[in-house]
Formats: C-alpha cells, structure tokens, sequence
C-alpha cells in the first residue's frame, strides 16, 4: 500500500518515520492528553477527567489504515481520533476531551512537532557536511586547478575555493533553517475561530502550559497567517538548492573526461543495470533530484499564504504533505551527500593535467584569502 | 511507515493501488518477464531460458521493504530486482536476464503502466462529473441569478451557466488528458545507451512484440526526451485546475450569506471537531488543496527537461514521484467533487432573493445559448 | 524607463514588439473598430455610429505613458480608453460605444490577437531549427561516438541519434503549440458577466462576425474558464524545456575537456569581459536560463484556474503578463538556438578520441534506424 | 517598445525607475568608476587613469536601445558597456578599464544596488501599512464579529483580530526581508574565476573600498553561490503572499451578501466598463494577483541554485529579471493595499447584522489579548 519504493528512493528511513502515520498518531494523541493536563492545570477541567484522557491517550490502539479511512471522509484527523478517544471515556471525561480546541489546533501542532524533529535530524547531517568541506577546502586550497566558467575553462582557482563555496552555501543554508525553526516551530492552539473562547479566559496560560510540555514555543494562534510555514519551506528549498550546487559540481567534475573528483566507492552504491563496469554519481543524481523537486513545493507552500479569513480552505491543508516532502527531500540530499563530502575521491594529477591542457598558468589569485573568509562565518574584513 | 494518513488525505484508495510498492513490483516483474518472452520470439535468447525468467518473476516474492532498502543504495530499482531473480535461476538463463536493457528501460515502462492504469481510473470519473454537471446545467439553464464578477454582483445569469462553464472546464481536460495518454503513454525500450545494442538489429522487433504485450505504445526510445512526460503532467495540472475552479465555486456560494448551493450531506463528512453544527465543504477543501499543490509539481517535471545527453543526472528520477502525486491528487479531486457535482443542493429561494437583493433585473440575455454551445463539444456557430 | 536592457537580453525584438504598448493599443482600437462594425451590420448600433467609431479608432492618438497610469488607477486598460474615444465621439456615437462588451473581453481579445501573432513568430523558427536538426542528425548518423548516462561514458552512439532526440523533443513540442494555439486562440465577447445580455438575442452573430473580422475563432465566452490559456502556457513551456535539452547537450560538448560540438562563431556574441581569447555558448545560455525561468510561469499561469464564479478577482489579470514573457522566453530561446542548429561546429576527430579513450567499442546499435523513426513524425514501425 | 502597460497595471513608476535602463546604466557607470578609484587607491593603476575612467563615465551617453541590442548579442552588458568607455579613454586608461574583474561582477553588483534602493521603498510601504492596520485592528478590537472558518460561518471574535494577523503577517514579512537585505546585499568583485587574480594581492582591499563607494557590504565572492538571492526572492515571495492575504479577506468581506468592509472609494478606480454602478475591489485585485505570480518566480530562483562550477551557465543569468519582477509586484501589491490599509471602509452594521444572522452569541474569547500579542513584535508571554 506504503509506495515505500517512491519514497525511500528520496530520502532516509529516519525521516521516514518522522512523518510516518505511529508518529502522527502519537503526536496527536499527546497534543489530547498534554492539553488535558494543562486545562487541570488550570482548573477547567477535572483532575480525574485529566487523568482519564491521558490514560486514554496511552492504551489506545489506532489502526492508521481504519484512522486514515475515517480522516479521509471527516476531512480532518481529529474527527475520528476524538470519537475512538471518547469510547474509551467515561461521559465525563469524554465531555471535556479537546475542550476549547480544533481539528487545525491539533493538525498544526502535530505537524510542528514533526518539524522540531525533522529539523534536528537534518541539521545534524548539515553540520557534519558543512564540517567535511570545511577540511576539504583547507587541505585543497593551494591546489591549482582550472576554473571553468559557463562550462568553459577560465583561470586557475585553488581547488579548495570551489569546496569553500560549497561550504558556504550549505553553512548559511542551515544557519537560515536553523533560525527559522527557531522563529516558527510554535504551538497552534487558538479554538474554533482562533480566539480560545471558551477557557474562562485562561487560554493563553494553558497554551504556555501546553507548549512547554510539548517542547514547542508557545504563541499567539496562527491557524490563517501561514508565513511561518512558507518561511521554513523556503528555508528547505536553500538547503536543497545549495547540495544540489554541490552534487552538480561533483557530477561535473566526475566527468570521465574530467577525472578531477568522484563519489567515494560505496559496495553496492552507482552501478549500472547494464553495464558493470560503470561508476555513477548516484549521490549527486539523489541530490539533484531532489533540487528539481524542491522549488514547486515552495510554491505550492507559498501560493496558498492568502488563507481565507479564520482559516483557510485548501490552503493549509496542502502544506503538511509538501512540507514533509521537502524534509525527506533535504534529509535524503544530505544523507546522499554526506558521504561524498567525507570521502569525495580527488585525483591532483587530473587537476593537474586539466590545468596544464589550459595553459592559462597557476596564478590563483587570492583563493586562499577568499576560502578563509568563506569558511568563517563572519563578514570579509 | 507508510504516511498512508498524510497520502489518503488527498487520493483515493484505488489511486493510491495504482502506485503502490505491490503494482509497481508487478509492472517490474512483468517486464521482465515479457522482455525474455519477446526476445526469445525473436530468437536472441532461448525458449528454455524465457521459461525460466517467466516462472521465476511468477515465484518471486519480494519484500518491498527490502527491496526499498536495497534500490535506494543502489539508486535504482532494477539492480536489486535483477540479483534476486538470479537467484531463482541457472546460469544461462541468468546470463540472459536483462539483456540488452536497462534500469530506465525498466523504471520508465513500469511508470507507464501505472500512468496507463490512473488514466483509465481518473477518466472514469471525469467522465461522470461531466455528465452529472451537463445535467445539472441544463436544469437550471433558465433559473435567473445573480453573476459575480470580481467578487461583486454583476448582471444576471442563467444559473446553470456557471455550471456548464464547469463542465466545459473539465470535460475539455479531460479530453486533453485522454490525448496525451494517447500520445506518450510508450513503452521505453533502449538499453544502456538508447542504441538497442547488444540484440542482433532486432531491437525494434523486441520492442514491438514488448508493448504489444504490456499494452503500451511502441516508440523509438525516449529516455532523455522527456516532453511526453511533462505533457502529461501539464495535461494533468489543468485538470485538477478545472475541478478547482468548481470548488472554488461551489465554496463561494456555500457561504453563509450567499447560500445558493452547497455540497450534498454525506454522513461523517464535513464536521468540526469544534462545532458539531457546523457544515465544511470537505470536498472543495480537498480540491482546492490539489489545486494548490499541481503547479509546482508541473513546474518541476518542466524543469527537469533539458536532461543530460542519453540519460539525465537527477531530472526523469524526479518525475516518478511527481507525476504519481499528480495523478493521485487528480484522483482525490475528482472523487471529491463527483458527488458534489451529482447531488449538489441548489437552494432556489436563496438565488432568487440574492437577485432580487442586487436590484438589477432578471435579464439572463444568451445565456441558454451559451450554455449549449459549452455542452456541445464543437465548436460556436 | 522601459527595462530594455533587461527584456531584451532573454528575447527578439520582433517579439518585443508582438507584446508592446503600440501593439496593444492597436489591438484595442481593432477591437472597438470592429465589434461597432459588427453590431452595425446587425442593426444593433447605427451604421453612423459605427463609422464615427471607426474613425475615431483610426484617428486615436494615444499616449502610452498616460494610458498606463490611467489604466493602473483604474485597474483595467478598457476604461480609459473608452473614455478617451469618446471624447473623439458625438453623443450618439459615444452611447453605443463599448456596447453589451466589457473590460475583460477587450483583455482577452487583445491577448489573443498577440498570442496568434506570437505563435506564428515562434513557429517559423521552430521549424528552421528542427529542419536544420534533423539535416544534422542524419548527416551524422553513423559517427560513432561515445553515448553518456548520467554524465559518465556509457555506451556508443551515433552521434545523430542525439541530434535527433533534440529534433524529436522540439518538433513535437512545436506540434502541441500548434495544436494547443489552433484549440483556444479565440475571442472573448460575453459582456458584464458572460450571458451577451443587451444585444437583442444577436450576441452570437456579433461574436461571428468580430472574431471573423480580427482572425480569431469564434467561441462562447470563457472569461473565467481558463484552461485555453493555462494549456497555451505549458505548450509553451515544454517548448522552452526542448530547446534547453538541446542547449544542455551542447554546453556539455562544448567543454574543453570534450570538444566535440560547440556554437558557431559569431563576431561579438560569447565573449567574455575579463578574458578576451574565451568563447561562451552564449546562445545556450540564453536558452538555459528560459528553461529556467518558464517552469514557474507555467505553475502561476496554473494556480490561477480556480477563479472565482464570472470573473476571477487577480487570476485572469497574472496572466497575460505571464504568457507575454512565455512568448518571449520562447522567442529568445528559439533565436538563440535556431542558428546554432544550422551551424553547429563539429569536431570528428574529438568524437572519435573520446570514444577511443572509453575502449568500449563502436556498436551503435540500431542507432541509424531509431533516427529515422525520430525523424518520421509517424510512430515505429 | 516597452510593454509599459503591462508592466504598469502591476507596479508603482517608482520601482519601475529602480529597474528601469537608466538606472541600471548610471549603477554600471558606478561601478567602473569606482572601481577605478579603488584601484588607483591602492596602487594598482594610475590616479590619471583612474580620473579619465572616471570623467568617462560621468560623460558616457550610452543609448539603452543601442546597448541592449549590443548586450543581447554578446550575451552580457558589460562588454559593450566597457567597449563604449574605452572609446573615450586613451590607450592607458583604456588598458586598465575594468581591470581584475568580469561581467558578472558588474551585474550582480548593479542588480544589489537595484535591490538597496528597492528594498527601501518597498520597506517603508509595508512599514506604514502594518502602521495603519495596527492601528485599525486596535480599534476594532472589541467589535464583535462573526470568524469564518472554511469559508463557512463559525464562532464570534472581534473583528479587529483578522486585522492584526494582516498586520502580523506583512510585518513578519518584513522584518524578514530587512534582514535578508541586511544579510545579502553585497558587493560582487571576483573576476574572471572568482579568485580576485591579477591584482597584487590587493584584491579584498579593493573590495573593501569599491563596497563602501557604492554603498554595499564587503563580501568574498559568490558568483555561484546564490543562496543569497534565492533568501531575497523568498522572502519578497512570502511579504508577496501576506499582503495577498489581506488581500483575499478584504475581497471576501466586501462581497455585497457580506458587505463588512471595502476599499476606500478613490476616485477613478474599480469601476467597470460595463456596470458603472459597480466598485470592484481594483485593490485587492492587484495584490491578489501578484500573490498568484510570485510563487513561480521564487521557484525559478530556487531552481538555478545548482549552478555549475565558477559561473553558472543560465541560472544567475535568470534571477535578475525575476528579481526584478518580484519587487515590482511587491511594490504595487503594497501601493495597492497601503491605501485600503489606511482607509478601508468598515460597516459595523454589517457586521452586527451578519453575526446575529450566525446566532451563535458574541463571546470573542480572548481576541483583544491575542491582538495584544499579535501587534507587538514579542513573543507571548
């Protein structure tokens, strides 16, 4: 049923499972009991009805594929998780359970939740990355090579420059993501129409309660104004676009009539269906596939920021897919090329025969000075 | 695993069988199959090892999850699907298995069967919202209502001309579907350069008998070529546009203060969690949410076309999936406006007294005209 | 004030002045001109009238800079031209002026009357480069050369096969422009909200009678149906995307490091401001960079369907400037390319060392008889 | 020639003259200029060249049809620009005209000071609009309204809620530009490959001194690292999107069954061709519409990330026009909305006559304390 195959050819299994249905449903089943436990908090709701939804919460058994099917024709998850909830529930606390609180409340708060934890995953493969082509680019820096320039050969460059670049672009990359993860991942609990009636006037002190106990940063509701969303999206599609620089250059250089660099030999990883013998770059194929994938997402993300009204119809609702498919996009671009940029094969007799072919010299100009600015994270001075 | 809660969603179950890891093994196993039957009818390999290839695909069970694994390190599926049928054979059938093809041979013909497959489904079902809106169109022909332009009252309108510009809509992309299909819906057939080497001058022969017997198009191969795949995809993008501008309609006049239609009552859909009263047009919501996701899936697979040379690094790997997601939120759509266009509630009393509020008359000019014209596929006259 | 500079560096000016302020204005006057003269002929409006009308249409003198701010105030180019024809009209005259259409008919018509005129500009150079490929390719059907698969040396080819691949993508893309052009290039005429109120029963046979007269098909109204439009723009953009498929190829020939193919020599085209001795594929830039920038038109153009009931509020007006610079995408890349397809430069003894040096043979498979199928517009056979 | 009425409808003539030929030259201009000085400041040529490259860009009288019919065929600007200025220089000066540096460094130096001088303007709109509604959304904090939630009636809240998330999500939007401008609008000085050869090791001070001149930050070169422009194009895409947010619920409430708010009445605008009574919310319209061209336009920038090796072939060729685009539409999004922000009419007769129509009571909830939040820049607390 899964179409494991598609996906799994994209990304990693750890992402997968950040944004598979168990984690979903666990989510949404803490969002219930932890919001549960924060209306006792603040005495709108009963301690033992608390109790009871939190027990709940943890026995109960949903079946993603039954839960899908009833999702799909209520049009939200929370419908059918709330009605199995409540058959678990004595009237009492049934009555209270996802007192003050919507279908989006819960969705948008999931969603974060997998965001927190998609973002964590990436970031720690961004990091090792970005610390490789640091390396790379030192140990490489004083290295002629030939700078190419629209695909023609133009003048010497340090072989680093071109990996400082690289470096550059992923660093910023995930400082931006980093960032607005930092700016965006946030509660959503605002009710029917965002206003948190209802709560006896304590809404925004459960959502202090809720949010810390969700991990998430607590916030006015959010549920029509989406910029947050189109702000991590975007934040993706330049860290995607900035491995996918990376994989096209690799692939160039991996050219059989370049020679200059290759994908570290991995047993299993680039063959041919037909032909043995061959080596493909299939880190950068990942990469670069997930480059062409990952802007149309932005723009489906971004397409829908005019929400109608309180909330949106369509609009939302399409951006939980897209915004966990640019995380498997950008987690299966960085495990791909994680290991090219930990083992990237250099071979400095092709760089230097390709150098020599140019007859353009070896003055490489300043790239040791610029490939130090590149890898502070500072401004040149 | 599986998202199936996220993908469910927005797809139907029968959409998302189309894609599924069971039919894509199917497809994969079948052209392989039919490969060693086809070649051994052209005499290239012999009766004995086609037998042999044919009983092994039938005994092959492959773990999809496996199998996942396995292509994603080899960044392909027919590498690993290849092996484990070696396995299941001697060596001289193995040594024939998969002759003169290649991954994309096999990847590009399995993704059309399955286009084939959602094509035929998803027209089913354009087919019949055509028909239900014709009907609905002519019955309310005559009925005067207000005609909104740019969101304000305008002039009056049969009613059921807004309903056969629906139609019109829809019914024409569907037609332009059915003739992309019809175009590109080819097998792919070239081996490890697009050359059919390897098969003695009877490669064409090969691949004539091969799509006769999976039921796809002959054609000279087209692995870098990829326009027929983006025109399916546009083709596919301006279908789920026309059902959305049917929701974004059938929204529009299910407002509360307008009132003249709205989706039929479906017991389970269209609830709150938060209002139980309450009554959401779901099935707009879900149309309106492909529509929103289409474009950029298009403009990816647009641009991936300029490919590199006989086979390109990252774009036709970026297609597989884009184009299932396409034809899965088409499938959604459609299914979710096929009711809404068989059983829409058209509330006459609320379009008579929202005319008469705009005090401009009950002039409806041509519109009944106009409203043949758009039912009859030719042309005005 | 105009952004020149910027325009013209992705397009033609012959293009440029399809889409100009004076084009348009014509096609605006055109419009009125002969929609009086066809209410006239129907004895809707006065033959007096109608020929005051077309006087003064003739006479017009307007200003294009005054135009456009009155127009941008006004949020439609309709209103003040009208109103300035009418200042050249008596009463009667200026009574029946504009009469049963509306701002967005003279939009769309105009529109149209630009996209007919653009096509057929685009279509000639399609079909000089598909001529001057499919010259090409046959010439160099048996070279063997080296066939390359995801950027790494694969298997031989014959270098014609690749051309013919480039001839297959563009020619077949240039038939579904024409097919899509022939479909939807019509004229809009339904007035204030689409029914042809106010013309007596005669709107039809006015609509016969203008399109007739400005060489568009006639049709029923479609202001807000707007698949001929979106289906144009991804005709559009797979136009573009083959023609950057063959930009693609040739920039990777053109490497130095490969040599076999690169852009004529053109005096002043492909320099480079830093180093004199350089040739650029200037021709295949230009070509890359509107493949890179049509995806994301064709996804606006796209998102837009949904508009809202007899006029959409923002989607209908993204579009003309959208398809505008289509055209002009497609222009500039057609022109860039067109006299690279007819003199491509290319470098046997390149083919044959780079093939040499993959000692992989020189099988090129059934290449010959694939380019004559590619070359056929027929299918295989 | 210039597509003024297109480009206009869209606009404001202040950004329009940001982009516009001239302003593009004298920023060229700028730039040899004060490149010259630099240089000779720091010893690299002569103070008398330096001052003759200087005089001749203040006496170039460069014809923008001229230069871009010349630009076109070179393939870039700055060789004709730079053929032009050694006509007016002797041999000496002539030889050190634009020396150590490359087109691209010239026109991504000129579109980064388009980009200063437009994020400025386009800055102080959005500052006044978020003003104006801040102070709109205060106001009508306590009027209490029906929310909408899928276009469907739902709970109270008071009616200057909706107005503070406009105002949250244009502010949001752009603080984010602000600090994306502040982050990478930068100097471009590489030269042929990037690495600042031929300069004595004086390139960075170069650098330094020709950044301050023209008002840039100092930076290391990133000629194909683009991350930075691709931060630019989203964030302009998301302040794009929030302002057709606000957009999308002015259009909506002024729908005349709904009648809460609309645009002010200026004179001259939203009027109709065809209906003179109607107000069309021309506003709205233009936002709305920009809101549907933006998200392509972003992917397209996105889509370039990839570019190849020292300079790309076609990606950064791409974004200037797109850029400019982007804050085109920016700017008359905001000039569209500044006004409606700042005089939108609102109907408290409307809105109470609407939410006794829902009968659901008046309890806002905590509205008034979620606005508190939402109009000051701080977190929740």
């Amino acid at each position: 049923m899964s179409g494991l195959l598609r996906l799994r050819a994209a990304t990693t299994p750890a992402m997968l499972a950040v944004f598979d249905d168990a984690a979903t449903i666990t989510l949404a089943l803490a969002f219930e009991a932890e919001l549960a436990k924060a209306q006792a908090a603040q005495g709108l709701i009963s301690g033992a009805a608390a109790a009871a939804i939190v027990r709940a919460c943890e026995r109960a058994a949903l079946d993603p594929v039954v839960l899908a099917e009833e999702a799909a024709l209520a049009g939200t998850l929370a419908i059918p998780l709330v009605r199995h909830l409540r058959t678990l529930l004595d009237r009492d606390a049934a009555a209270v359970l996802h007192k003050g609180t919507t279908s989006q409340d819960l969705a948008d708060t999931v969603l974060m939740g997998q965001v927190k934890r998609a973002a964590a995953l990436l970031d720690a493969d961004l990091d090792r990355i970005a610390a490789a082509l640091a390396g790379l680019a030192r140990r490489h820096v004083e290295t002629p090579a030939i700078g190419r320039t629209l695909l023609q050969d133009a003048q010497p460059i340090g072989f680093g420059l071109r990996i400082a670049h690289w470096h550059a672009g992923i660093a910023g990359a995930a400082r931006r993501l980093r960032a607005e993860v930092e700016a965006n991942v946030r509660l959503q609990f605002g009710g029917a129409a965002g206003t948190r009636a209802g709560l006896d006037g304590k809404g925004a002190a459960v959502a202090q309660h809720l949010a810390a106990a969700l991990g998430l940063a607590a916030a006015a509701p959010w549920q029509a104004e989406r910029s947050g969303v189109a702000a991590l999206a975007a934040a993706l599609g330049i860290v995607i676009g900035t491995l996918g620089k990376m994989a096209r250059d690799v692939a160039l250089l991996a050219q059989n009539s370049v020679g200059e660099a290759r994908e570290p030999a991995v047993p299993g990883r680039g063959g041919s269906s037909a032909m043995p013998h061959k080596r493909n770059p299939t880190g950068c194929q990942v990469a670069l596939s997930a480059a062409l994938r990952a802007p149309g997402l932005v723009a489906g993300i971004l397409a829908g920021l005019p929400a109608e009204e309180e909330r949106g119809l369509g609009g939302w609702q399409a951006e939980g897919p897209a915004l966990a498919e640019m995380f498997m996009l950008a987690a299966g671009s960085a495990d791909a090329m994680l290991p090219v940029a930990e083992a990237l094969e250099i071979d400095e007799a092709a760089i230097a025969r390709n150098l020599a072919a140019a007859a353009i010299g070896t003055d490489i100009g300043e790239s040791a000075a610029i490939v130090a600015t590149l890898l502070a994270p500072a401004e040149e001075g």
